[in-house]
């Protein structure tokens, strides 16, 4: 393929093909223009199978908004597109669609409200709101998703490990594992929700990062072949990187091989006036090796050292290691504690791909068109009413208890400010015995979640850069109860609707079931 | 970020950091021109928990070698790299070696063989052999590794899907959860691996196939916003794709609203002398639905219509659909077979994000160093001896058995060739019990696998095309027996070492085990 073929294929086209035929129908009903309303959100925590996410992280939004700043109809687009037949053989796209295609078919007409990148985010919540002419919001449906979906996903899985990981650094190695070029997105979006940094070179200086590593296998499999031994790598790697020598002990034995020839390339380095870093544990038992390690360290005088373990990690598994050394540790003298605050957990494969909850369930639904000045709301039923979104345009607040605790996120009308109401009554979204009254004065603070991004295509204001959206998380995150934190059964934290709004979606059900029911 | 920022993350620092280290550390070694030799495989097929592969299918090596062409160290890349700075706080890499990166960061020194794309491959073979001065083939790890795993595992998923969907058609559909732009490799690595047509319309222009789509819920509720219905909606469409009408059917109500609509059209179309294409079922239990479908639209005097799938589909699920249609459809007094014929399915989430086996457990690693002229065998033993790599320049043999079926795939020593055996013995890679014994008469071919891709950084020939992949992988598929092909519990292939080899590697393990064990 030639480079102009990914460029297009990353381009406007990066877009499903149904989204081209219903905008070439809106086209020709005259409706393109027409402004419309879709609201994103996903219908439920990714469950990983064990356990399950019981809040997601907010991450995709600058990517997309770059994304679609960029993308546009070009002539080489209109080629490809004017070359596609129908079944009977005629063009599919007409020639005044294409037209009128190539000099509109950009996103610059998008007004967008968004929850911003980094905080804590639920389901059934309007995350990103898009309105804009009905055509080229259409378009917007499969990248949105496509890049929200996948980068909050991943943000939410590094959330699962830094809270098992506690205050212990984590680093995300996983792009051998990736998927493609999605690597990129799914490095940045670890670090939004939780790692320390990435082994992806690109994305950590594209994104101002330094990005971290160790070495591999392979520097020592290079020295053995030549002639040499594992512990001239070591010293080779000691002589140049003094300051940062951190050894892989594994590529051999790690405890009769590995361990003591990084422990004698640390005392030749401690000889010289420089501290080590530590070593790498990437294979065995690593509970266990760690361990051991940390006792042969400590004998010979590096308590300091740090471990990193790498290999399969994920949430379950550093769950596992900690539980293990807390027990097994003092057995060998070592002190649990000590260790714990030693170790580094490199994270790949199972980070990057979400490992147990490979998608987010996130969709795009039209909610409101303008019908000539007046917006008419939009609603869905399927088979199933109680997936049916809620129509129209919509505020969302987050309501925070008196000790300062998140207790609900709401859905109100538009026209709604829950900060006048004495009292809340919040109704689950669908199930009409669920509700719950909320006092006002129970409340230490409303806040409200969604805000302006772009206006007609414009972006208002700045968006934070990634240090802003990390103390963004750790601060939401913070404000969680403990049981909608915990990996197990996690509390189902209240996504709610303001009374009106709850009266509003019953009302319009009920007349659509009862229309073309 | 910047577009040159996503340039710099696409281009050659798309690698993991440690790889640039270690190329640093060969460089001041002297060892960074040095010819090295890297085996890419992968250790174990898919597991996807309730069943597994028996096979994967190669894809990937095409995008791979465009990305390698253009990659390159750049002004901006080592700009950046300058200002890394160590724990110390010097900078990471020297100027003369970032002179020499400048200078020779390509890939215009590798020389690849490999398995070709579309081509059935299987766990511990090597599908892409790199050979080429080590610093620069140590950076090709992570971004081979990551284009070549993602690709493999989808192709894989893909031929699972077809393998269960029979001769109907695929279509891929995943987009929208697809992990940001790998989107595009997976909607590619689908098409190779068995899906027919995918949604995604720039990597399908890009390919120069046609995408397929059929129409989203939106456009159904578009409609109803502004005061029309579903029929309106319908009308609309089928005027404009008279012979492109397939209707998304469950906005309101499969059976007593969408079906009956879609009707309608089609009566309608029909008297316009149109044939309409079908409808898409999108929700609620799919089986079910399409035997009242089928009944509805036979009745109706529609039996040749398509009856599209979609949601959540997999190759279980697929077989489930299946199977529940055979059992109940004569029920109603529809001909299963006759429906099961009329079927499309639209696979999305579960194909391009690998469901149950969400990454490919692919490694990169040193098999040989030349040493001054001299090819030297690199070995890795760590704490596992049975993942040991087999060392060395390699040939890779398919040998099928009389009835022309794939028996096993043998690998040799440089200067072995099977052809010339009277019988083989087999090898298990590493279980010194397993072994078999073939004659040379009872096999039917003896063919080898790997191709010359790369010399000194040049195509050597053409690459297939997509259609050429996709007819390569249906031979291939054909010509595995039955039970390597079954869903659960498939027969292990054999993929075995000559007896030379065996005891070659055997030899090279004992040395290192006792030198540093």
């Amino acid at each position: 393929m030639k480079q102009s073929e990914y460029a297009i294929a990353q381009g406007i086209l990066f877009t499903d093909m149904y989204q081209l035929t219903m905008a070439q129908l809106y086209y020709h009903m005259n409706l393109h223009e027409k402004e419309a309303l879709f609201d994103h959100f996903f219908r439920s925590y990714p469950d990983y199978g064990h356990h399950q996410a019981g809040y997601c992280i907010s991450a995709g939004l600058e990517w997309l908004l770059d994304w679609m700043r960029h993308a546009h109809v070009r002539d080489d687009d209109v080629a490809y597109l004017r070359t596609l037949k129908g079944q009977g053989g005629k063009p599919l796209f007409s020639e005044d669609f294409l037209g009128w295609i190539r000099a509109n078919g950009a996103f610059d007409g998008i007004t967008m409200r968004a929850i911003p990148e980094g905080r804590v985010i639920h389901a059934q919540e309007p995350v990103t709101v898009v309105q804009g002419p009905l055509a080229m919001a259409q378009l917007l449906e499969s990248p949105l998703l496509n890049q929200l979906n996948y980068q909050i996903l991943i943000a939410t899985k590094a959330a699962q490990i830094r809270e098992v990981s506690r205050g212990q650094m984590v680093l995300e190695f996983g792009m051998r594992r990736g998927p493609g070029m999605g690597a990129n997105a799914g490095a940045r979006a670890a670090l939004i929700g939780g790692a320390d940094f990435t082994s992806n070179t690109g994305v950590s200086l594209a994104m101002g990062y330094p990005p971290r590593g160790t070495h591999g296998h392979s520097m020592v499999q290079v020295f053995m072949a030549l002639g040499g031994s594992e512990l001239d790598a070591f010293r080779a790697y000691a002589d140049l990187y003094p300051d940062d020598c951190l050894l892989l002990v594994d590529t051999i034995n790690t405890l009769d091989s590995g361990i003591p020839n990084a422990i004698r390339v640390f005392e030749e380095l401690r000889r010289k006036g420089h501290a080590p870093v530590g070593i790498r544990l990437d294979s065995g038992d690593l509970a266990y090796l760690a361990i051991q390690a940390a006792r042969m360290l400590d004998d010979a005088g590096f308590p300091g050292t740090r471990i990193v373990l790498s290999n399969q990690l994920d949430e379950l598994n550093i769950w596992q290691i900690v539980t293990q050394i807390q027990e097994e540790a003092p057995r060998y003298g070592v002190d649990p504690d000590h260790l714990l605050k030693r170790l580094v957990y490199g994270v790949g494969t199972r980070l990057i791909t979400s490992a147990g909850s490979g998608a987010l369930d996130g969709v795009y639904k039209l909610v409101a068109m303008d019908n000539g000045g007046v917006w008419a709301p939009a609603i869905k039923i399927s088979d199933t009413p109680d997936k049916a979104p809620n129509p129209g345009h919509k505020h969302l607040w987050r309501l925070y208890d008196r000790f300062g605790k998140a207790t609900a996120d709401v859905l109100s009308l538009e026209d709604e400010d829950p900060c006048e109401m004495a009292e809340i009554l919040l109704h689950h979204p669908s199930d009409h015995l669920k509700f719950r009254l909320l006092r006002c004065d129970e409340l230490s603070e409303i806040e409200p979640l969604l805000v302006d991004v772009l206006r007609q295509g414009r972006l208002v204001g700045e968006l934070p850069d990634i240090e802003a959206m990390r103390a963004k998380r750790r601060a939401d995150v913070d404000r969680l109860h403990p049981g909608v934190r915990r990996m197990m059964n996690p509390h189902i934290y209240h996504v709610s609707l303001t009374d009106r709004l709850w009266k509003y979606k019953q009302t319009l059900i009920g007349s659509v079931l009862g229309s073309d029911g």
